[in-house]
């Protein structure tokens, strides 16, 4: 019974893990879609993320099967239950990285994103992309260490997102509402990704250690 | 046991009412505080998330004892686990409210929507509390007409959505760029309340029917 359940929720990590790799490599398609204005990279996206939610999906039903067989307590039910709020993390994750592929194609053939935003944008990418490996390596072999430095990571996205709106609302910003509205959800896009990588973090650091680090919100 | 379980559902789901209640109250008091610019009933709100989180939290306690002691499968499983997804939804739902409120007080004493907008808000709030009225209702009393409605509910705010964006992208808009981001993201705000709604009214569809009415996206 106990080696059945272990083997159960290793398939579930698995998913787990194939979700994290799943959402970063979107968000990292997506903002080649939104750099380049580079449609296939933006349908791929859109694509990509109905499998993702499928794997959720499936994290959900063996989720659900594993608690009907094998009745889990104790931290393993707390294992279980931890896996279904980090498939709801990396889910949304993969809707955000689905909002910036279709940013990218509204705007499409012209570039959503002009020139003095580019540095913002690519740096912005940069930390959702170093944020989301940790989750995947972390999901793989639980280090809370490894987990807390996702804080710090958080904090170099809210700095960019601070830098963005300096941008956006200088008073020599050229480009007129539409597109410093663009900019605006397109940072919170980013900035959101990286809550939710975050709070996925906290949850394997209360898997490990039985604590939270904090009273993370999970503002929508 | 059986008795007990029923007990116990019902402790979980009285708490799902009343998180429904108080996500509720919240956008209806952020609405006021965003169109008068009410310092005192902005701050009540933000207060008030905290406690919509503890809440929460007690409904993911409760559910984990739940499932530790009375192993329920099948249908009662099914249930539960609903439960902790309703229960995410309307965490949300109050942290929205909460964003509303704050971008009221970031401009207070000036009031963060211009006399343009607030024919627009004033009814995106008016949808959103009759949404977040019927999830009530549809937590009490189980009732998957009821919670069908709420699709068309998310479509009348979907057009409100897009009349939102016709006034911010209108070649006359008199404000710059910093109130049509507010006005964007304050947009997206109440746009995402109604998401969450209509997700958590389709959990309890599929609680007494046994069926997604739809692929619903949970678009962040």
């Amino acid at each position: 019974m106990r080696d059945e359940f272990r083997t159960d929720l290793h398939i579930v990590s698995q998913l787990l893990v194939d979700m994290a790799e799943a959402v970063r490599a979107a968000m990292s398609k997506a903002t080649k879609a939104l750099l380049t204005a580079d449609r296939t990279a933006a349908e791929a996206v859109i694509a990509r993320d109905a499998e993702i939610n499928l794997i959720h999906r499936q994290v959900e039903e063996r989720v659900a099967d594993l608690l009907a067989r094998q009745a889990p307590v104790a931290s393993d039910l707390r294992a279980v239950i931890t896996a279904l709020h980090i498939a709801a993390d990396l889910e949304r994750m993969g809707d955000l990285a689905d909002h910036v592929a279709k940013t990218a194609l509204r705007r499409h053939p012209s570039p959503a994103v002009p020139a003095e935003l580019r540095g913002v944008f690519t740096e912005m990418a940069g930390v959702a992309d170093r944020i989301a490996r940790k989750i995947g390596a972390v999901l793989s072999k639980p280090d809370a260490d490894l987990a807390a430095e996702l804080e710090s990571d958080d904090d170099a996205m809210d700095d960019l997102h601070r830098d963005l709106f300096a941008i956006l609302l200088s008073d020599d910003w050229p480009y007129g509402v539409e597109t410093g509205i663009d900019g605006a959800l397109l940072g919170r896009f980013y900035e959101r990704y990286a809550d939710h990588a975050v709070n996925a973090g906290e949850r394997v650091v209360y898997l490990v250690t039985g604590e939270f680090a904090d009273e993370q919100s999970t503002a929508s």
